[in-house]
């Protein structure tokens, strides 16, 4: 799902689905306002249309916000190439890189190469269905450049429940929120094996040391101080004690191994993917 | 307890108790080598003498390790002084800090100051019970500027399950082990108001914030990268996942703050104290 905001109307482009009554998913939330498939109970804005139309969902915008599992970027980029206005500001909520021939591509650079326009990045430890019930949370804004452009995300996102700051290294953040999960399969690992409290924080700080030290390997502009932020260090803890990629380590571990990811990942996630 | 190294040997004051069928607990433990009152199932090296008598375990040591909780520390720094060796060097496993009319006072500081000699510190994710099983943990020695006492104490704690590392920050060090019980009090509320995981994990991370700001307050030669050791990051995680002030502050949030602390504190610690 990727939304498209243009002034006050929020565009959402949803990939369309018959519901087992017959009717089109984009219409019942039209209707309801509500994403009784996804986010069923949540009462999205009245601002906020569906639509299953993708090319016409970005035409006009100017802010558009990436959400979409991160194996389908290449392919939605390639669709509205061309087809955005020239000003549009991007912003990106994908978890992950896309490893190619010539070594990893972030998502938002990705995004900046197939459009040809400015992209920031949003991670945090953000429990989608915490913060739809308006639970506190807090999540970081990522930016190369633009403070401008950052800002503008910072106030559209804010709210007294979701406090969100703006720091100047996309791919620090960006960085945090896609190596997280590997430190994650890591603490499901001890999980599994029963190896106690001091054992996990240990396996999470040597985590999140390596995800630094590998992120300024890629890039060398990224700041220590990223790691202290809510995509950092808070997203870190919220992935290693829930999360599925803790769940399904911790599963294959109990199982000694003997039983594969691929295996337990189609039992445990419901047709979700380890990411 | 105070424990005190002797080339091989290890005295370790032990505060007399008679055991409820008569016998002496360093009777006891030197029998038996094993603590049965404080970590029973444990058996200690057959080096470690207990011994009664504080003037008599210090006297000849010049290794002195202080794992005595803080309220006891400044007696007996005072009955000790002057009748121990002049060379001697100190380790504080202590967490907490004397609050004094001139200000607050860390515990390295106050066993210098009383002993005359040179005192570091470890602190860490360090739960007790799963150290004694030999489940594999981290530790940070801070030290104030005698790197080699620092390497002597590595040395002397290093094993294959247990991983020292030496940062020159004995205030860092020091203060991440006493400020992140503040933290596991507000983790505690968090957990008895049932406001979920991004709610607790940006307490988590604002806390460390908190800590750092604090703890540079009080010693601008605080360094950043103390947060990251396993004193720091890791040592608050498990204190905001499992320890008592974690848990007395989410019996008190649970119970809308009807109940005092020290009503909860007498009933679910078992006459340990909040620190």
């Amino acid at each position: 799902m990727s939304c498209v905001m243009n002034s006050d109307e929020v565009r959402m482009w949803v990939y369309e689905e018959t519901l087992p009554n017959g009717e089109k998913l984009t219409d019942v939330i039209n209707q309801t306002n509500e994403n009784v498939k996804y986010l069923p109970g949540i009462k999205l804005g009245k601002n906020v249309v569906a639509d299953p139309d993708l090319e016409n969902a970005v035409r006009d915008a100017n802010m558009l916000v990436f959400v979409t599992p991160h194996q389908f970027m290449e392919g939605i980029c390639k669709r509205i190439a061309g087809k955005i206005r020239a000003d549009a500001e991007a912003i990106s909520l994908v978890k992950g890189m896309e490893v190619k021939m010539e070594g990893p591509c972030m998502i938002s650079t990705l995004i900046s190469e197939e459009l040809g326009i400015n992209c920031s990045v949003l991670m945090g430890a953000n429990i989608a269905n915490e913060i739809a019930v308006e639970k506190f949370s807090e999540a970081t804004v990522g930016y190369r450049q633009n403070r401008e452009a950052a800002e503008r995300w910072v106030q559209l996102f804010y709210t007294h429940y979701f406090i969100v700051t703006a720091v100047q290294d996309v791919e620090g953040v960006e960085l945090c929120g896609t190596l997280k999960n590997v430190v994650a399969i890591a603490a499901g690992f001890v999980d599994g094996l029963e190896m106690g409290n001091n054992t996990k924080a240990a396996i999470m700080r040597l985590g999140l040391r390596e995800m630094k030290a590998f992120s300024k390997l890629l890039f060398p502009s990224v700041k220590d101080s990223t790691f202290f932020e809510s995509c950092g260090v808070a997203d870190l803890i919220t992935t290693c004690l829930g999360g599925r990629n803790r769940k399904v380590a911790e599963a294959y571990a109990k199982n000694g191994g003997k039983r594969s990811f691929d295996e337990l990942e189609a039992e445990m996630l419901q047709g979700q993917k380890l990411q």
